[in-house]
């Protein structure tokens, strides 16, 4: 076990303990993002005896050269205030794996632990990119609109115009790089496609978002998450993470609602094919990560649940991020942006 | 055609203009109401030409006792502002309608069409319930979670934290005497179940529901309309409106979806069947209408592209509202919350 530097190789920094399964979880996934991607050598960043311990189920990855085991002390936990748990655990897997990315050691770090603290350790360790004051998640995140990017997604609540206009900005780079829409349209979540309804937050954000040089089409309501108005649909936080986690309840109803409807109709293993499907679809973020927006570094955040699948996905994932080059591709637009006069750190 | 006054009898008036059919759908849908409830007098308020004609193509309904046609006079369209159309038009179907109600022709008033004319219609004709600021609507409108009741379902945009309380005991109202729960657990929807999560609204009404006579459980998450947490649960209606068109938008994109996958397994009708109920399942509002919370009479609001089916439904769910004495149940909340201490009007 030990790193291979030459220069085509990409280099993961992987918070092994993260997520609710810890290395039984991410060493597999480790290995199975590996196996399909040999050009990858990971470090998994965890207790030194916890990670050994799972590899040894893995002979074969014991003699892997591109599997490299980084110490690190203690895990963040998904109830722990980020800001003061960094701090008091600066040696943490997840401190340890954004180290790696900071030094140039690693190429991108990948975690399954706890969104408010990677999201914190990303932006104090890395920094954020020019002219932002916090960094969001944005993506697809629902199956049956897999062109839609939606953000923020990372629970960012009470945004302000400015930075929600930040967000579009990230969100149309990624719809272009990562969806490959060309000149992704724009839209704000609100109550009604007029101007005048929404809240305070929404009318004000209307403006600057008209007002701006991306491609603005206006509102959109709920239901327009599936009728292709707008490739990029902005919202604060707070109605992110709950739709988000609605369609993953929906999703875990929906699954054995439509067990019992069909299970006359079906036998049992293309009954669960069906469900299975259907649960992925109303799942994406499970099976395949997504970037971290707006800090200076490629970080993939992965669901707490993901099993070895979800973390070989968010590697995945995190790939296909770095060779579309979207960390670069977020710091041109943020420069756009400031550059075109709307300030994103000015109060409206 | 006129009305039977006998006391057992309940009085219908029926906007036969709202929605986006008018009277091809409010005519047989106020026929078929009749035909399963024989006590209803029905008055179908509309355009007396374009309503008589309608009823013509059913002939055994021109000669029916209990509907009679109330003449009134234009619209309220989707896209007018509320207020001024209200000014513009007194004697729109939907006023007219309300002026039944207010006047004690009618038991309740039922509409399809614009729920914000609705909404201020009513709240103009017949005055909000003591205590209170603003009607809301409120129900069970995932049929995956047919016991959750969730109140801002009406756009009430940037509620203050007061608002959020007053419309939380009405929803544990609905919960109790419409769903037969006894004691309904309320719960704020947030970003995380611990109180210091969400946004300022959510953490300030937090503290005002945990200090109120409601069985109050706490914060819960965007998946939790599914998990059986809470009974009741109250968001800004920004949030609800939100929610409730983007399960009908999943809805609509699911039923497709399902077909491709199941084509090659079932036979057409029985696709087609489970597909319906799934549709159904996912609109509930759309074939059984609801009330609207907080005004002083019985309102049944319906969803604006309701069919016939979708009209009697909403008018069954008004006998059962009615049954239950939904609104004296409301009066008496509100006034037991303003007894408590907790004044509904303050600022907080």
């Amino acid at each position: 076990m030990s790193s291979n530097g030459s220069m085509a190789r990409v280099r993961i920094a992987l918070d092994a303990m993260g997520g609710d399964f810890g290395p039984p979880a991410t060493v597999p996934g480790a290995l199975a993002a590996l196996e399909a991607n040999p050009e990858l050598d990971i470090s998994l960043v965890g207790d030194a005896d916890a990670v050994t311990a799972e590899l040894s189920k893995h002979p074969a990855a014991m003699q892997e050269q591109a599997i490299t085991v980084v110490p690190s002390e203690g895990k963040i936990e998904d109830d722990e205030h980020p800001i003061s748990a960094l701090r008091r655990k600066p040696r943490s897997s997840i401190a340890t794996a954004m180290g790696l990315l900071k030094a140039g050691e690693a190429d991108m770090a990948v975690s399954v632990g706890s969104t408010g603290a990677t999201m914190v350790t990303a932006a104090m360790t890395l920094g954020l990119l020019e002219g932002l004051e916090r960094p969001c998640i944005g993506g697809n995140f629902l199956g049956l609109a897999p062109n839609t990017t939606v953000v923020d997604l990372g629970s960012n609540v009470d945004c302000r115009p400015s930075l929600l206009l930040s967000f579009a900005a990230l969100g149309v780079v990624f719809s272009r790089l990562r969806l490959g829409i060309e000149n992704p349209r724009v839209a704000l979540l609100s109550v009604g496609e007029e101007s005048a309804k929404g809240n305070r937050q929404v009318q004000e954000s209307h403006a600057l978002l008209r007002d701006s040089h991306l491609n603005f089409v206006g509102n959109v309501e709920g239901m327009d998450f599936f009728t292709d108005k707008a490739d990029v649909i902005v919202c604060d936080g707070f109605i992110g993470n709950i739709l988000i986690k609605f369609a993953e309840g929906l999703g875990s109803a929906l699954a054995p609602y439509l067990s019992r409807q069909l299970a006359e109709f079906l036998p049992e293993d293309q009954l669960r094919q069906i469900a299975g499907a259907l649960w992925t679809n109303m799942n994406l973020p499970r099976t395949m990560g997504g970037p971290l927006f707006g800090v200076d570094g490629l970080v993939m955040i992965g669901h707490g649940s993901s099993t070895a699948e979800g973390i070989a996905g968010a590697i995945n994932t995190g790939l296909m991020c770095r060779r579309v080059e979207l960390v670069e591709g977020f710091r041109q637009e943020l420069s756009e942006l400031h550059t075109a006069g709307v300030g994103t750190r000015a109060e409206v």
